[in-house]
């Protein structure tokens, strides 16, 4: 039943590209999804991806206020049959903005049942809806998720929650959307521990949390191996709200984390920019720690405000921070089972369904435009050569032996004192860098 | 020539344990070094170290003033006798002070010279000299370090800088103050990584600079084992400044870069307080995190201004707040080589050498005083059962098989599948277990 | 119909004070409303008050999370019989915990109905229920506030809407619960402007806003006079959350605004802990910076988080922290009007009903021990003769004058051009005065 | 004698303007001082100046770290002769930066002597050196400021000082270089209050304090009318650092605190991008809200890093933030005494003066180049356009008579109760505005 949806948003036509001088709200001005990069089509360098739950399970509530959003689909009702139309009109939406991909958590698509039986019953339906329309759309499913963190039996914590029963309905959601996930052909599956943490560390046994979540993760990566899914498993880093302290606090912790259990091949992480700004770390730095660790999976674009302390997930706006970040993606080779997720919600006072068309398509061209930036970034050289240019000491023989090992401690004391060594430094030269990254704007 | 340091203090005896009735200033009203707590003395327990730098080298100056303080070690003269009049001052305060320890960097201690071999022959004048005054006074060293970070040599890194001729200097010059650290019997040697980081990363290869750092670690716990020095090797976490973003971010940064290098078995953390605030956690967090991870080392005691977004180095005076890092101390067993150094300085207007000795002694009352709070709270065992009720399930029989890795996710999720499992969350009582902390005080 | 509430808390009579050795969770150890501290009653010194919305409206949600609270009055059912059962518990609690004031909005108690006049007839009817109440009990209204930033239609603000009919609506509700607050005696009147503010300044006209706020502002002390309400309109300062930036930022601003439209002998504030601190001050500088105005009114006891970024409304748990609020308070001579409203709300896992008695009880100690702190500060006068002998240069003949604006600045420029003027600071004592405030502990 | 100057920077030409396709380093890409914005030239649009302090007195230092740059005029020698050659060097590179303007303290330009007439000296021989330049470059002073916050007598304060003496000698000073600003023909004279406020509450009287500077401030803004001074006095607000809390924390703070001794037509503010953003402002929201309050002066262009906590005064490098900066300069009519003062220091590892004109020169382009996009958002007019038409409501007769004061709340409320009035709201547009302003990048 399309009824709803051809009402639901202003237009019926995908959003077409038009070219830079477009003065059209709903048209893309740099997102030409055939256009090169580096030799790569937009599209297949970009992977967007949309998600369900900020555009259409979040009625626009926030600390104080209640909701703003009016949609069909949040009315009385029978809980399946609004799902239902819900699904129409994500999918529509998907379709409209021609992204490539979508991702989701189970809660976010199908209604909670009474039972743990139900809730499968009403995400199978879900799931089976989906394969139409993914079918019909050709739009693909970037990842799947178990929301872990929502309903009050996770309120403290679900693989690191204090009862063992608790542990075990996580593990029984996951193994439903890891599975759910794997049919739908999906190229990855997130874990985003919202609620793995703490709220006051008077009630807390850290040790054992930590041990409950490396064996939660361990019989993830089991699972997976054992139903045969290719994709890749994601980490996404948080370092605090919902809880005080999560234990994937960043890219370095969860790193960590994964060697001490064993996980460093297994499982990679998927870096979100208002994470990281929250950590007190830059997007690019979080992408470049991922890289030089080898845990780099994918991203959840969106942005922070600087002037505030929590989760905004705005969409991205700011053209150099963007290009600075693709520009990093590229140089570690850019995705491959990742992609690039708008994990970005339109404001509370954004009350038009046109309100989400004009967020995702800004932020495509913004990220478009980045990529176009970042390209040629790449192709002209100059930033890496710099870099190289700055390490060059370190490729002479004297640098080689002392990174392989082969000079001590006091072999290197000797060298310095039976010498006149007195290193010169030289310019970190960073305004003349900031300035030949503008060049490319 | 004892002459200028019998003036530089207004008290010449050591100052004494009065009792919390005491009016006078220059008393201690907790601290009492032979009193029991848990069966154990205080000294032996808090294991008090003060600093050299911040009292003795720090001028007073701030990005915006230059120096403050006048002190008579300041002003023009030959290098070396300024340098033994500060080391007279320096143990006349820690004998005034009756702490245990000192704590040093090499350059605080014995100028640089033009040369590294002049630099060596200054620090061996101090280093001997040291020797005498431990013997006077009976002061031990809980450990040394070598300064890394204030000479412009240094400015993009020591370990990490892009010239591997910065990195022998950096090894050289720690090679001798380890060797230095072990002849004066220090119970440590400490790591602080303040250059290691980057400013942009426009123009860092991160992944060459933690490898060049991966290897300097090794070096130093190879040359440690070499000459036999028995001590402990600690690294100590800062997020940021000098540098916009330090590898050593935090506990969880650090342990992942150990596990990465083989190192985890061999360097611990000195946890400092306004280092874990300025990295987004608790003082208390950062102590339970490492005693999880088992690399917890020794505490650098200070504090943070919440409202302020840099190192401000302050004594610590809160009373709860100290109360609750030092029970997570005593949970993971108290210190082994650790101690507690006073990593603090006074402020800038705190112009009189009187100001040195009401800081210090007000924050041994304080550590003193939460000391015998902690003491209570683990005597009771209150909490301590809070925690092991609360966890209580994980210690049947099915929670230990979930954790011992005999059931899989299939298993789990048949489980709850199979039966009406509906787990009910219980209260956290997060504002009784703070009460209950409150009546210790 | 009393029958739920008998069972609602776990006790049923007041909770006693039992000193400080009382081991029981339910008594009070340092709270005893007789006793004197500065020859006033506790209580009438701390004109404690408990609010509605955090313990009876709020349902546990975060931004990542569901209802966890399970309230009879949250079920289904007529939301007038609902909103009384909430009225039974919540005169329960107040009886139970001795406090003598109370706070609400008008949402807080009762429902929003399907147009204005029903919500007003809503209102009537608890507000006659709360007469009943008040007398019963003996508990007083501290203050009374309107609700005008939940609902949708104050989205963009209530004043500073950018549709004047919504600015109707704002001055329709507060002249109600103005009203309401006049009959039922109450102290004072809040206004929180947690709309009045921006989003993005890119569809803001700032100066309109600010104008319109002034007028609304002046409307309300206009409606004030002429209705014959005694007691004292107070301002809430809040730097951001709901919205990106409140014009009631802080004491500072909302000071220049008052200015601005000739509010400042009418408006005082009402300053919040958790406020002060996300906008960059200590809670003492906000108290101390009201006194010095002129303005200040009353406080919102709570704490925030600070590793957090948002308003947490912790209950106060650090009694030094609050001992330093309240000397301030006291020196700038107490309440007149104001109280000390907890604004705070229990943890989201804090489930029981008995949470709410150990986070209010303990509260109320932590806060009567800190007043029994500042009220030997007060007494003693070490701390204040301090600072009076500090500025005693200003009380000679030649600072009068400058003050007296008898001096111009040649004549101050010819006085230290002619002498040999050079002043010598004096240390500024920090860490000596610290001490002293721990030695009152 | 020029002979150093020549040889300090790699070029002795001007840069030029060799428009956006120049690769090479310094040349301007957009800034063409006599290209058209809005019918008026770059130049006189954008007025800028360079600062003294930050490129010659600023020796590299950070607070874990000495010198890192080398000049020669920071050698030892004759302090007025070295004084003198840095002169030489600052006019050099105004010169080749073609900027209009500089700024300076008496401090950076003059050593300060043994005595208050010997600093005077000192200074006197500087400006007479600064005519004869001035005369040369045609460049000219923005405006002046004296150093109140460097040495130690002002540690406590300058006009806040709890010593008079101090208040005079602040006095003196800063009558001399009105004096010689005036002479100088300055634009305008600042007042940046760095020591104007607090270390602790518990050593500080507010009032008097608050006291102290009102009158200050009076003393100023009369001697400037005594000798004829047709520039604005700018008061620079800063929320902390070096202090903990300074009176001049924002605009808003500013505002009130001018209100309040009667200063608000006589003073203005000179806001910095990175003392608006650790006052956890936007840049673009202190520059509408003083627009709004009447009282914006000029502008200290910088940026700070939304990672680190304190004052970075980094170059501004993103285009599209300072675009928006300068909309809202431009929204208010532009500068008319004021200028864009680049208050920024090269990073401590641009160890070449080839850097500082990398800096300066970029940061220049970005400027430019945002200017024009500023200009193309003020010419088409959409921003604007909308900004208004969301208020439309408010210039109805309804709308007018209520600004205008002719109803009263009764009023409202009536008309309210008595209608079914239930405003709509209106979507916010956020993401569609954002949008909209990166369509002119």
């Amino acid at each position: 039943m399309n009824a709803p949806i051809a009402k639901f948003f202003p237009i019926s036509d995908p959003i077409p590209f038009k070219g830079r001088d477009s003065k059209e709200p709903l048209t893309f001005k740099w997102y030409d999804p055939d256009a090169k990069v580096l030799g790569k089509r937009m599209e297949d360098h970009l992977r967007f991806a949309a998600c369900y739950w900020h555009s259409f399970c979040w009625q626009g509530n926030d600390p104080f206020g209640g909701q703003s959003f009016e949609r069909p689909w949040f009315g009385d009702g029978d809980a399946l049959t609004l799902a239902k139309m819900k699904a129409d009109v994500a999918f529509e939406m998907f379709r409209l903005l021609r992204v490539p991909f979508f991702t989701f958590h189970d809660r976010d698509v199908a209604p909670e049942g009474a039972s743990f039986a139900e809730s499968n019953r009403n995400l199978r339906t879900i799931i089976d809806l989906f394969h139409q329309k993914m079918e019909q759309t050709k739009v693909k499913l970037l990842w799947g998720t178990a929301n872990l963190f929502s309903h009050r039996r996770y309120m403290a914590g679900a693989a690191t929650n204090p009862n063992p029963e608790v542990f075990a309905w996580a593990a029984a959601q996951v193994k439903n959307v890891l599975e759910a996930t794997h049919e739908l052909g999906g190229a990855n599956y997130v874990l985003w521990g919202g609620r793995e943490g703490y709220e006051t560390l008077l009630n807390t046994d850290l040790k054992r949390e930590l041990d409950q979540f490396g064996r939660f993760l361990n019989l993830v990566v089991e699972h997976k191996h054992k139903i045969g899914f290719k994709g890749t498993i994601l980490i996404e880093p948080k370092p605090r709200e919902p809880t005080k302290h999560q234990y994937d606090f960043d890219t370095a912790s969860v790193f960590g984390f994964l060697k001490a259990y064993g996980l460093e091949k297994e499982i990679k992480v998927n870096i979100e920019n208002n994470h990281a700004t929250l950590a007190g770390h830059s997007f690019e730095h979080e992408i470049a720690l991922a890289t030089a660790l080898g845990i780099l999976g994918s991203i959840d674009m969106n942005r922070g405000d600087p002037q505030l302390g929590w989760d905004t997930d705005q969409f991205p706006n700011n053209i150099p921070e963007t290009a600075l970040a693709l520009y990093y993606i590229l140089q570690a080779g850019g995705f491959t089972t990742g992609g690039l997720n708008f994990d970005a919600k339109i404001r509370r006072q954004s009350l038009d369904p046109a309100d989400l068309l004009y967020a995702h398509a800004g932020a495509m061209d913004v990220c478009a435009r980045a990529l176009t930036i970042a390209g040629r970034m790449i192709e002209d050289g100059a930033l890496d050569k710099h870099v190289k240019d700055r390490y060059a000491e370190w490729d002479s023989a004297d640098g080689k032996a002392i990174l392989a090992g082969k000079v001590s401690l006091a072999d290197l004391a000797k060298r310095v004192e039976g010498s006149n060594s007195d290193p010169k430094p030289h310019s970190g030269k960073q305004e003349y860098l900031e300035n030949l990254v503008n060049s490319y704007l």
